[in-house]
């Protein structure tokens, strides 16, 4: 299958929101017969202007084409839309791709339902933020039959940038993205706390960013590190031991406190150190945390 | 003043942690006369090897020669050492480089006690990990009066790496110190939840590591646009509200949960997002975060 033959390939694009927006300007861009809906009526107009089909209902939207790409805030969201009969009978015999983020657990719900209802269905994440979408830098996570992800292939690919296939397990690319995430938004916690207890010690931003850069910098190698000694439980920690990263994390609780800056974040991060030496792994590295986070 | 005269330069270091010793072995390496001292005993053994002089007291070390570096776990250790009487006493007219971490705080406490006895004090706090003393890599944060650290600059330099002097306030390598190790520990706790998330999910540290070298690539370029956001109070956040950021916190929050894995870290990190959209500022960017952090 190709997208470049005399007929152009079709696609319907569920939800307008920025990201849904991104990817059915994606669509269009690569020339796709591309049919768009969104729950709240008026923000298909400048994407009807470039050539999208307008559906006067989510049922007519998935009807017009093989493929159907949903992209919506979450999955109480995307059932809101699919679990409808009219929807899902419509849907019948045909593919969804949910782009939209949410947990494992929902993706594999999802993924039953659509069983039950003879509808073929792909998990997706998408990693980067929309002006990345049609671009090299856009990165695209996918999950569920390897089949169906290769016969769809040539339309997700006019989206842009790199598409990983994770497995068929369906809540893989839910699980990446839950991580992804997770390292993403706590990084840039504590690199705001950070800039407002520099910001209390009279230091700007601009002043700490060289030196900020230089952590992110040593961050990447660390990470294949810390995977390594996870991966082998070893949790070695290099010569340094959990003991004295928990004593540097007091000293960021007592600076940010004496200026009354909120340190909940770095007290919880001292506390799960504290409680890793409590259980008598002091002298371990940091990465022992890993193994006691979910220890009941 | 040069290191390399024909009379070789004096220092004395006070604590013999790893990073004390490694602080010793770079002096000795680049020819100095090293007094050391340890105020447990037994831990000189292969710098006196190496040529080092031993002291059987702090006084006497300290008296040994014009400049003292003082590198222990904390300001509770190097009061413990250098708040005695026969060692203030000493120290009289000498200087003190305190490369200890502990709070900006304790550093110009330090510094009032050193003025009172007449003691030259310089603070300073060393940002790499021990294998890097005496190498290209290591880093050193100074603060104190310039023209003080300019004349010790010769024997700081001979441990190796970047030496930057952050400004006369005393205070200053400290508050850089604390900001860096919040990046820093937040940073890696997040990536270390993230792996008992993955794993808990049936995904390796070593199968994430590609994807999660990704999100350590996109930090550099954030930290820099988030600086020039802060220092501005604009907090654009480019088409990222914090509302939306908010979401997928919630899917780290209930994944992580959903498997009995702690998820105090992202629940406070969440928080925080909750209370600047509930302070009017939903539709802003994450860096909102850090005006909010020491509201009252």
């Amino acid at each position: 299958m190709s997208v470049h033959t005399d007929q152009p390939a079709t696609v319907t694009v569920l939800g307008l929101g920025p990201m849904g927006r991104a990817l059915a300007q994606a669509f269009l861009a690569a020339g796709l017969r591309t049919t768009v809906w969104n729950r709240t009526p008026g923000r298909d107009a400048d994407l009807v202007a470039r050539g999208a089909i307008p559906a006067s209902s989510a049922e007519e939207a998935v009807a017009a084409g093989p493929l159907t790409v949903v992209c919506v805030v979450n999955y109480d969201a995307s059932d809101a839309v699919l679990r409808q009969d009219a929807v899902a009978t419509a849907l019948k015999g045909r593919t969804v791709v949910n782009l939209s983020a949410d947990t494992p657990e929902r993706a594999r719900d999802t993924a039953e339902w659509a069983a039950r209802h003879g509808i073929r269905y792909l998990d997706g994440a998408i990693m980067t933020p929309t002006p990345t979408i049609g671009t090299a830098d856009a990165v695209f996570l996918h999950s569920g039959p390897e089949e169906l992800y290769r016969q769809h292939r040539p339309v997700l690919d006019t989206l842009g940038g790199t598409h990983t296939h994770l497995g068929e397990e369906i809540g893989r690319a839910a699980a990446y993205d839950i991580a992804l995430l997770d390292i993403f938004w706590t990084a840039m916690a504590g690199y705001v706390h950070a800039l407002a207890v520099a910001r209390a010690e009279g230091v700007t931003a601009g002043e700490l960013a060289p030196f900020a850069q230089g952590i992110a910098t040593i961050l990447p190698p660390l990470f294949t590190e810390f995977a390594a000694e996870t991966d082998a439980g070893t949790h070695s920690g290099e010569g340094n031991p959990i003991t004295s990263a928990a004593s540097t994390m007091a000293h960021v609780v007592h600076a940010s406190e004496a200026h009354g800056i909120d340190a909940s974040l770095m007290r919880v991060i001292e506390g799960q150190a504290r409680r890793v030496i409590a259980l008598g792994h002091g002298s371990d590295g940091f990465t022992r945390i890993a193994e006691v986070l979910g220890r009941r």
